[in-house]
């Protein structure tokens, strides 16, 4: 099975979200990305669909924003 | 372990973070109301602190909106 991408920026509704969902899911089926600290992943993260962090994009490709954090577009720049 | 509480409203959004998210938390530790067809939980997903749906209550309580699929409030009344 293909890995989760878990994006984050840091943000404590981020960290919340991940502390959360990471009791919840295997740990070793998740990628953490750091977008803050890696804008290098921000073309990968839209063409994944993403609008928003946090956000988990499952190995089927769909895009789960998980509350809101931030604005991708925030991040650019 | 409290189980997790996954509220949805049987909208498309909803049934695709369903079908998601079921892939990556063990269906055991999951429990799944429909608040369309069991508007007496409304209350309880209120006083949780849901906002919309789909989303996931964790067992600490934190609730993870996941996309948007339905204000609570279009489900009352």
């Amino acid at each position: 099975m293909n890995k989760s991408i878990f994006y984050h920026a840091g943000c404590p509704v981020c960290v919340s979200a991940e502390h959360d969902l990471l009791n919840l899911i295997d740990p070793e089926s998740v990628e953490i990305i750091h977008l803050g600290e890696n804008k290098e992943k921000l073309g990968d993260a839209q063409a994944a669909g993403l609008k928003s962090v946090p956000a988990l994009v499952t190995p089927s490709g769909n895009v789960l924003h998980i509350n809101f954090g931030a604005a991708l577009s925030d991040l650019q720049g």
